[in-house]
């Protein structure tokens, strides 16, 4: 049987791109983001939502091909092992649909204000629902794998030129960008066959780059550390 | 933009029909369901799933239209006042797509047993997602109007007729029936206007049946307890 849905809304967020961005909200508090909602949604319909402080998004994952699925994945955190699809949060899935809680920080007419949020700008939003403790925490629900092996936690620093560039995006914005970039890198973003605990580390001090807010971060990974290099702005067609 | 996705597979459960089934799972802890997978839906998916207590079920509100949604609406528990539809987990959404946290009990190839849900038969399911404490557990999130006022507590009681009915259902099925007519009726599935806290009560000792487990449950609500009267096999073309 297939079901039809349409938009409701479109996210805007300091996540230029799926690199980096982190795999769970909570990953990155210092994260931000807005939800635009379509001119046809009432506003009425908002109504009595900013007295939450935490909110659901139903949303697509539209970077990822629901033709491109696999029964089995390998999440970043089981170290290379796989597990079925349905014990994950992958993208990849039968139907794209994503589920994330986030905090909601206010509302000026159609748009929401969010953050510890993990969608990437251009995210189309299928529904909001109000965060309720009574049935959605669950907090000795069994974590399984979940809780087998912490997130990872990288040294951050920062070159001279990035902390002075950082700093002027944090004074012209208002945003928290050290925090946020500390966030995502410490968790290292790279790919698994690139990380240093695998048979095939890639060589010590290859740069990458992570768009964020509008910038391309570059960095390098030495052991258990992040050397931040430098921020340039992402210029895009 | 319009989205499309595909049923995953249907649910079976003790909620034959809309009328009395719990508003959330966590009010139906007796309850009990299966999710029946699509033949097309490989097994290995589900790997790993049964180490999970509590999962993410994203189903359609199949009993719900997409056309008829109003901006505002009056969730049972504020009394007959209306707050905006992003703020209630209303089944009238823009998009039909509803949430639920429900127990996973066992998995026998490619159906789920469930309990403490409050998805009715024939419920198109979407999504399957572990439920993970350390994203999805927010005990200290507001609660708005939530927290407000308790789910309603009716006193419910059998008649010898019930009773002996109910016990020799249990004893066939080995399910826990009148745990959950309890869990069902106290909450007082009446419309609105029939409550007895508005100003068109309902004439003392109207009958109302409520279909559940193959069975319709003849109950009357007189003040504050629920006379259960009867039960009945409910037939179907």
């Amino acid at each position: 049987m297939k079901l039809e849905y349409k938009s409701i809304g479109t996210i805007h967020s300091c996540f230029d791109d799926k690199f980096g961005t982190p795999r769970q909200p909570f990953l990155a508090p210092s994260s931000w983001g807005e939800l635009q909602l379509e001119p046809w949604v009432p506003k009425e319909s908002l109504e009595g939502l900013t007295e939450f402080t935490h909110i659901w998004l139903l949303f697509d994952f539209h970077k990822s091909s629901g033709n491109f699925f696999k029964a089995k994945v390998h999440p970043p955190r089981l170290d290379g092992k796989k597990t079925g699809l349905f014990s994950t949060r992958s993208p990849h899935r039968f139907n794209t649909i994503g589920l994330s809680c986030v905090r909601l920080d206010k509302i000026e007419e159609r748009t929401l204000f969010l953050s510890s949020l993990d969608l990437v700008t251009g995210t189309p939003i299928l529904d909001i629902k109000p965060y309720i403790v009574a049935t959605d925490s669950h907090p000795k629900a069994s974590q399984s794998w979940t809780a087998d092996k912490p997130n990872e936690q990288l040294m951050v620093s920062f070159s001279d030129l990035a902390a002075s560039r950082i700093q002027a995006f944090e004074q012209q914005n208002n945003k928290p960008l050290q925090a946020l970039i500390e966030e995502c890198l410490r968790l290292d973003p790279r790919a698994l066959p690139y990380k240093g605990d695998t048979e095939n580390p890639h060589p010590f001090g290859a740069q990458y780059g992570m768009n964020l807010a509008g910038h391309n971060i570059l960095f390098e990974v030495k052991e258990d550390s992040v050397w931040v290099q430098n921020m340039e702005p992402l210029y895009r067609p």
